[in-house]
C-alpha cells in the first residue's frame, strides 16, 4: 500500500543517513564576494519575493514532503502553521493516495486549513493527469507540482518504470488545470535540455532539486532487500549548483534551487547564481518535531540570508540576483 | 612449466590484492547526465549488441582468464555455462600450453562443449603465429585474441623480452586465420598510436584492457623473489577511461573497454565514451566459486546497466553510445 | 560597555582558536622563484621602506589590536616599545572608547609616549567622523585608519548594522584630518571594486586584511549566545593573497597585505604580488607577554624576509616587488 | 672547522629525515605513455651515453657527496669502486678543505685511485677561483663542478652570504681550467633565467639539483640552535621536474636532472623531459655501507630504467629523449 511506504519514507528520512555520500551540491566551491562597504542598512533588507502574484516574506519553499498517511497529517499541520506564520511557500507530498482514497484527504487539506493565505503547492506524478484537478481542489493549491523521479522508481521495488509519454502528459496537465504548473525533480537535478523541454510543454515554474542533499536512491536502499543498486546509484545526479546554473541559463521561467540547501548562506549563492528562490525538504522534516524548532529554523534561515545579503550589499532579492560570484 | 605458473596466477588473483593502488580507471571523474524525463520504458531497454554477426544479450565480455592447467578446466566450465545461459561473450586464457601439450586441450575445449552457441574468443601471444589455427580449432573460436603484455613479461622471471616483429606477426596471424582477430592488452591499456598500428596490421577488434583493475605487475610481484620491480611498476599504464577515449578516437573498428570495469554503471560510462562493449576478468574469477554467484553477478551487471540507460533515456546500446558525458 | 567587550576580545584571541578553519590566505599556492645565483650580499639587504615620508626599518605594520580598556594599556606599551626599538609601524585599536571616555585616553597615549619616533596609526569607524581629529590628537597619529568590519558587526550582538553613507563619511574624514587616511578591513579582505571606491573617496592607503588569519566571525562566536551565525560565516571573506592582487591591480595608492601573514616568507610573497608592506595583529598579541618574545618575533620576521629576498636576489623592497612569482 | 661540519652533514643525512616534506619532484604527475607494442628487444636496450667524449654505461651520476674528513675517505673509496665497476660518473664533495689542508687530499684522491677510468667531477664553490686548478689536479677530474647553494648558506650558521660577483667568478673559472665546467645546485633547482646566465658565462654542463629530494634547509635545521629558519624554508625550491623542463628549454648544453630522483622509472621521465642523464646523492650515501648494497642499487636503477624504456619502446637514451609524456 502506498500509505505504508510513505510512513517508511518518513521514518527512514528522520532516522537514517539519507544524504549524498561523496557528491556535494557544489556550493562550497562558489564564493560570494565580500563587500567591505555594503552601503546598506541590514535592518532594511527586504527578503520578500513575489511568486505568480503572491508575495512571500522570504524566498523559501518547504518542498514536497508528505501526506497520504495518518501520521503525515500532524507533520503537514505543523508545517502549515509555520508557513502561514512566516508567510513562506509550502508544498505537500504526492497526492495520489488522497485522490484515490478519500479517507486520506484530510492529511492534505489540513494544510490549507492551517495556512489559509499561504502559497501552497500540490503534487502529483506525470501519469496522474486524471487526478490533477482533484489534487488542486483538495489542497486549494496555488501551484501544482509534477514530480519527476526516475531514479527512485528504478531503485524502489514497486517502481513505475515506464516513463514514455511523460512530456505529453505534462503538457496536458498544464492545459487541464487553471493554476501554474511546476516541474520538480526529487534530488537528481534537471539538465538544461530537460528544462527547455519542460518550458516548451507549458510548465511555468521549475524546482530543480539537484544532487547533494537527500538521495532517494539512499532512502530506497534502506527499504530494499538487495542494497546493491541503491548503493551503486546513491550519488547519481547533477549537483544542485550545476543544475541551477544550467536551468537558469536555458529557460526564462522562474526557478527554485533546491536539493541539499541547508542555510541562508547557500541560498544566497543559489540566488546569485540566478535562482529566484530556494527549497528544502529534509531539514523541515527533521525540525517538525516542534513548532519552536521550526520557527527557529526559519528565523535562522532568514537571518543568515540577510547577513549574506548585507555582506554583498544587496538590499533585496533582485539585487542579490545581480551579485557577482567567484567559482 | 607454464601450467604451474597458471595455477599460481589463479591463486594469487583469487587471494591477494592484485589491483592498482594509486591509479584508477578514471571513470569516477566522468559523469553521465541525469535525464529527469527519460521518455522510455525501462522494461523495454534492449541490452543486446551484435558482434561480427553474432548477437549478444548484453555488451559484456568475460575476458581471458584461464586454461592450460587441470584446475582451470572447472573454472572454464563454470564460465562457459553462465556465458551460454546469459548469451554473453567469453574468452579463454592463453592457449599456448594446450597447443603444445595435447593432454591440456580439454581445459579449453570444455568451454565450447558447455557453450555451443556463445561467442568464444581464443587467445595466443603474437609469437605463436604457428599455433594460431590450432588455437582456433581447439576452442572452435569465433574470434582469436592476441594478448599484448610487455609489462608482465618484464616483471615475470621467465618473461619473453624480445618484442621485435610483433606487428608483423600480428599481421600474419590475421592472414593465417579465417576468423576476426582481436588485439588485447592485459591491464596497461592501448594508446591511440598503437591502436592505429594494430588496425593497419589487419586487426579487426581491440580490447583495450587499461589501468585501474588487475595489475599484472602486482600479480608477478607476489611470484618474484625480488619485489622491487613489481612494486615500482605496479601502477604503470594508461587508465581505462583514457585508453578507451584514445582508441575510439583513433580507429574505426569495434572496441571493448576493460580493465577495472566492475559494474553496469561504469560500463554505461565506457559505452557513452565510445566503446562498443565492456570486459571484465577478475570479478568473474572471484565469482566462479558457484553458478549462483556468477548468475547473480551477470544479472546485477545487466540491471545496473539498464538503470543507467533508463536514467539517461537510452533505449539501446546505440543510443547509449550517443549519450553526453561530463568530465 | 565597549571596554568590557574589548577585554573579552583580548582574552578570546589569546586563548581560543580564532583563525579561519577551511580557508587559507592562498599564499601556500604561490611560489617565489629560486635564484641559484642571487648576485647580492645578504648582509647588505635593505628592508627599509618609506611610508608617507617616514622611513621604516622593515615593511611591517603591527595592525590595530587594542586600547580602551585598562588591561590594554600594558599591551600597547609593550608594542610601542618594540615598535620604537625596531622602527616599524604600529596601529592602535578603535579609539572610540577613549574619545568618549577621557579616563581611557592613556591606554592609547601610552603608545606615543613610548614610541616618540614611530609611524603611528589611529583607528576609528566610519561613523565616528566627529571623533576623527580627537583620535589623531590623542595618539599624535601619523595616519588615521578607518576600520571596515561589516561581518563582525553582523555577528556581534551589539553590532552596528547600518552601513549607509560610509563612503561619504570616509570622504569627509579625509577632508577633516590633516594626515593621510587609511581604510582597513579586519579579516574579510577588500575587493578591487571596493578599493577603487575608497581611492575615489580620498583614502590614500589601503590595508586589505583578508581572509585566512584571525576570523572575527570566530571571535564573536565565542561571545554569542547562539553560535549558529558565527560558525556559518567563520570562513567568509576574500583570501589575503587574492585580495592583495585585486587591490594592487585596481588602485595606485600604497597597499598593506595582511590577514594571516605569519612570517617573512609570506611577507615576501605578498610584496612580490605587489603590496608595499605587510601587517599582522594576532601574532603580536600572542607575543605581547614579554619584551623578549616580541623582539625575537620581529627579528625572525626580518630575517626570514631577508632570506627570501636573498634567494630571489632582491637587494631591497623595491626589487622584491619586481620579483616573479609562480601560481 | 669545515671538516667537522662535513662529518655532521654525513651523520645527519644518514640518520635523520632530510628530504622535502610537502613538496615533491613533480615526477609523480608526469606519465610516460605505455606502448603495448614496443617492437624492441629488451635485452638489446643500450643505456650507454657519452659525456664530453667519455662513454658511460648508464646515464647516471653519483652527485657530489663528500670528501675533506677522514671518515669520508672510506665512503669515497666505496663509491669509486662501484662507479668504476659499473662505469658511471662520480662527483666528489666540495674540495675546498683539501685544497687548503693538504693532509685531507687523500680523502679525494682515493677516488681516482680506485676509479682510474671513470668520469670524475671535482667540486668547488664560485669564490674558490684560486683553488680551481688545484681541485682538478687532486682528483684528476674530467669535469669541474661549481656548486650553488644560497639556501644552505642562509640557514647554516657559518654561511657565506655574499653572493656578489659569482657569475663573473664562474666565467673566470671556465677560463682558468682546461676541462669542462659544470654548475650545480644542491636541492633548490635552477630556473631557466639562471641557466641562460650560466651558459653565457661559459658553463658547459648544468646539474639542476631541484626540490623534492634532500633539503639542505632540513640538514642545517638539525645543526642549528634555532630551528625556525630551517623549518620555514625546508621546502623552498623549484621542483626537479619543473626545473628540468625549464633548463632544457632555455639552454643548449647537456643537462643532468637530479634532486629526489630515486629509481630508473623517474630517470626515464626526466630523460623524456629532455635531460641527458640523471644524478642522485642521498641514496648512494645510504647504500655506501657495503659494496653489495651499492652494486645492487645501481643494478636495480639500470634495470628499472631498462623496463621503462622497453615499455615505451626506446632502444637507447636518444630514443627515450624523444618519447612522449603526459602531464
Ligand atoms: C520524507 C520525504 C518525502 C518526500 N516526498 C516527496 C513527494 O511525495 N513528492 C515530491 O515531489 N518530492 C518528495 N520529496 C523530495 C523533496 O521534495 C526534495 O526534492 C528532496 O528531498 C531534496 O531536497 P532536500 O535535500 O532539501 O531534502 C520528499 C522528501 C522527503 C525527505
Ligand atoms: C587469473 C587471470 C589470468 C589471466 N590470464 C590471461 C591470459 O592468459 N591472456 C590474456 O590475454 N589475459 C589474461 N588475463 C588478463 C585479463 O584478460 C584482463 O585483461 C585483466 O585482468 C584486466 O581486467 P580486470 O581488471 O577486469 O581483471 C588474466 C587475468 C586474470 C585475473
Ligand atoms: C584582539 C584583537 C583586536 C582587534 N581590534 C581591532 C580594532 O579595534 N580595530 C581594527 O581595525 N582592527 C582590529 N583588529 C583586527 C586586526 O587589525 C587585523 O585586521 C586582523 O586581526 C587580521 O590580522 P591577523 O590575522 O594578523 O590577526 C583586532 C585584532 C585582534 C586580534
Ligand atoms: C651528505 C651530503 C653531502 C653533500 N655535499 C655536497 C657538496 O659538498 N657539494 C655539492 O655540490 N653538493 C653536495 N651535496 C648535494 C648533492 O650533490 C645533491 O645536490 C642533493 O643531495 C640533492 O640530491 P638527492 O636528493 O639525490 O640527495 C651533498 C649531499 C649530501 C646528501
Amino acid at each position: 500500500m502506498i500509505s505504508d511506504r510513505k510512513l517508511e519514507h518518513l521514518l527512514i528520512c528522520k532516522n537514517y543517513d539519507v544524504e549524498f555520500k561523496n557528491k556535494t551540491t557544489g556550493f562550497e566551491d562558489i564564493e560570494l564576494i565580500h563587500n567591505a562597504l555594503p552601503e546598506i542598512d541590514k535592518n532594511d533588507i527586504d527578503l520578500s519575493t513575489s511568486v505568480f502574484g503572491k508575495k512571500l516574506d522570504s524566498p523559501l519553499f518547504i518542498t514536497a514532503i508528505t501526506g497520504g498517511h495518518p501520521s503525515s497529517k500532524e507533520i503537514n499541520e505543523q508545517l502549515a502553521i509555520v508557513a502561514e506564520e512566516n508567510n513562506i511557500a509550502l508544498g505537500v507530498g504526492s497526492q495520489r493516495a488522497a485522490c484515490e482514497h478519500p479517507e486520506l484527504e484530510d492529511t492534505y487539506s489540513v494544510v490549507r486549513d492551517n495556512a489559509p493565505d499561504c502559497l501552497l503547492i500540490g503534487n502529483i506524478g506525470a501519469p496522474q493527469l486524471n487526478l490533477a484537478n482533484k489534487a488542486v481542489e483538495i489542497l486549494d493549491a496555488d501551484i501544482l507540482a509534477i514530480h519527476l523521479n526516475p531514479l527512485q522508481e528504478s531503485i524502489q521495488p514497486e517502481g513505475d518504470l515506464d516513463a514514455r509519454g511523460y512530456l505529453d502528459l505534462i503538457s496536458k496537465i498544464t492545459d487541464a488545470v487553471d493554476i501554474p504548473v511546476m516541474a520538480k525533480e526529487t534530488g537528481c537535478g534537471i539538465s538544461g535540455d530537460t528544462a527547455r523541454q519542460l518550458a516548451d510543454a507549458g510548465v511555468s515554474f521549475i524546482d530543480i532539486e539537484g544532487a547533494g542533499g537527500t538521495s532517494w536512491a539512499a532512502v530506497e536502499t534502506y527499504r530494499a532487500e538487495d542494497r546493491y543498486y541503491g548503493e551503486l546509484f546513491w550519488d547519481w545526479g547533477i549537483p544542485t549548483a550545476i543544475s541551477t546554473a544550467e536551468v537558469v541559463n536555458n529557460v526564462d521561467i522562474p526557478v527554485i534551487s533546491s536539493g541539499g540547501i541547508r542555510s541562508g548562506l547557500e541560498a544566497a549563492k543559489a540566488i546569485a547564481l540566478g535562482a529566484d528562490s530556494v527549497g528544502m525538504a529534509l531539514p523541515f522534516l527533521k525540525k517538525s518535531i516542534s513548532h519552536e524548532e521550526l520557527t527557529q529554523f526559519i528565523h535562522k534561515f532568514n537571518d543568515s540570508l540577510r547577513i549574506a545579503m548585507f555582506l554583498v550589499g544587496a538590499n533585496n532579492i533582485e539585487e542579490l540576483k545581480q551579485s557577482k560570484l567567484v567559482v
